[in-house]
């Protein structure tokens, strides 16, 4: 692989998918952000952007939001699974775009894809074990474990878990099938349901900010917990709030309790813990990561 | 690697230290069982027991309670964590054993070991991405992902997470760090204080089995949702009261909540969620599989 091919990238996101062209050496190219709508409307409008420009590409990767079969064995692969986006329900989304390109194509979920691309061009590189989570519309996690993209039964879908919930919150939940799970306790449409106003429009001492950074601390400790990663990446719309990480930092620690020894100058929790370092890039760069790593 | 080989393993555990013989096709020669006491004490016992069986084989493998540094690039390679077994904390084990053999040692968890065990030997063979989850005097969990045991900042302790708490539950918890964790709330010593008897002196219908299967199918849902394991077994003292184990299957689904598509002949929960094949072998046995895969 040379770093002056160029390839094509597709990250779908639940509110916006984004589209573009990159070298491999991660230079973005060219990129385009179009609103999520139905899925036959929102597969026109990428081929609609892409097609022409796929031209003097080596390969397509495609990186999407979840479930979605990622499992090549599986008759159902490149098909998205139980989404509470009803519409996208068994979309068979490798299949559309199989249908106006013969490129390698390579799938897997957004946020697999974004930790795959932190290791190779972002905040995570030299690390082996690494989770990228994402705060916005839903809550998303990947993990890379021994420097491989995690998959099984399906993919990790840790915004599902269930946090310990806070004494002074009486939110219901979000999510139609977990209700208060974290994705239905701390992405962005339960904080406008609890406090009337996205996070970004209340001030960094309201008890929002210390809401949100206790559920998303106990996710971090979770994650140290099961794959046990030396870096996590915390993006997403949510995570523009620039005063929430070191607040999630001390909620996590303060959760764990001492109970790793992070002694050792690798292991601050200001090393641990950290934001995304390919930014807005990260989905569409875990696209091209993808089919660099298959190729 | 000749299935013919003698391998020499130890499992560390809280309660008991298992030895054994067994050649590389898995089958145990000979094994006994000691006591765990004060860590100079087990050593001496260990050493007893083993060392004159050492002349012909070819390696000894170590799998351990945790926390452990597994990493041998980690200055305390060998050497127990933040154990709330308080005589054994920052006891160099490994140090310990090199003392008195050259054989080559691998060392990691008990439980990875035992998850790599189950693959080899046991009822996770054919799976790549497999939990084991051990249910005694702690809560520990072992994960294997693409093949390979999970490691990172330290390694897999699963059972330090929170479950959501049951309402009817009214006991504190007994993890001195994190009070009602999964081992706090769901161990023996919790079972034990709880209703003051263990779990297999009470019949199937007591409420004790109820709120058990509760604790460990949130559990088994946060595995489904994080490494998304084909396999897991569950083991350990608790376990061997039978009934829990469909009582286990069915928390989990109720938890899951169809959100994850388990459709495929492959998914059935029956499937899944299992007991270790090599019962109470699996952690012997995974000592031996560590130094396998190491050689």
């Amino acid at each position: 692989m040379s770093e002056n091919q160029r390839f094509a990238g597709i990250e779908l996101g639940g509110t916006k998918i984004v589209c573009g062209i990159a070298t491999g050496a991660g230079d973005v190219l060219e990129r385009t952000s179009i609103p999520t709508r139905g899925p036959e409307e929102t597969l026109v409008d990428i081929k609609t952007w892409l097609e022409p420009r796929l031209g003097d590409t080596t390969a397509l990767g495609i990186a999407s939001f979840g479930p979605i079969y990622v499992d090549p064995a599986s008759p159902r692969y490149g098909r998205i699974g139980a989404t509470p986006k009803t519409a996208w329900r068994d979309f068979d989304l490798l299949h559309s775009i199989r249908e106006w390109t013969a490129l390698p194509l390579a799938l897997d979920t957004d946020v697999n894809a974004a930790a795959l691309a932190e290791i190779r061009w972002g905040a995570a590189r030299g690390h082996d074990n690494v989770v990228y989570v994402t705060v916005g519309t839903g809550i998303g996690g990947g993990i890379v474990s021994n420097g491989r993209a995690v998959h099984g039964l399906m993919h990790p879908e840790i915004g599902h878990m269930k946090p310990r919930r806070l004494p002074d919150d009486d939110l219901d939940g979000m999510c139609p099938f977990h209700g208060d799970c974290y994705e239905g306790l701390a992405a962005g449409p339960a904080i406008g349901a609890r406090w009337g106003k996205p996070l970004n429009e209340l001030p960094a001492d309201h008890p929002a900010y210390a809401m949100e950074a206790d559920y998303l601390g106990q996710l971090a400790v979770n994650q140290l917990l099961t794959p046990s990663p030396t870096k996590q990446n915390f993006g997403g719309g949510v995570m523009n709030c620039t005063e929430l990480l070191p607040m999630i930092r001390d909620a996590a620690a303060r959760h764990l309790n001492d109970y790793l020894d992070l002694t050792d100058p690798l292991d601050a929790a200001e090393e641990l813990i950290v934001t995304p370092g390919l930014e807005s890039n990260a989905g569409l760069l875990g696209a091209v990561a993808l089919v660099i790593d298959a190729s």
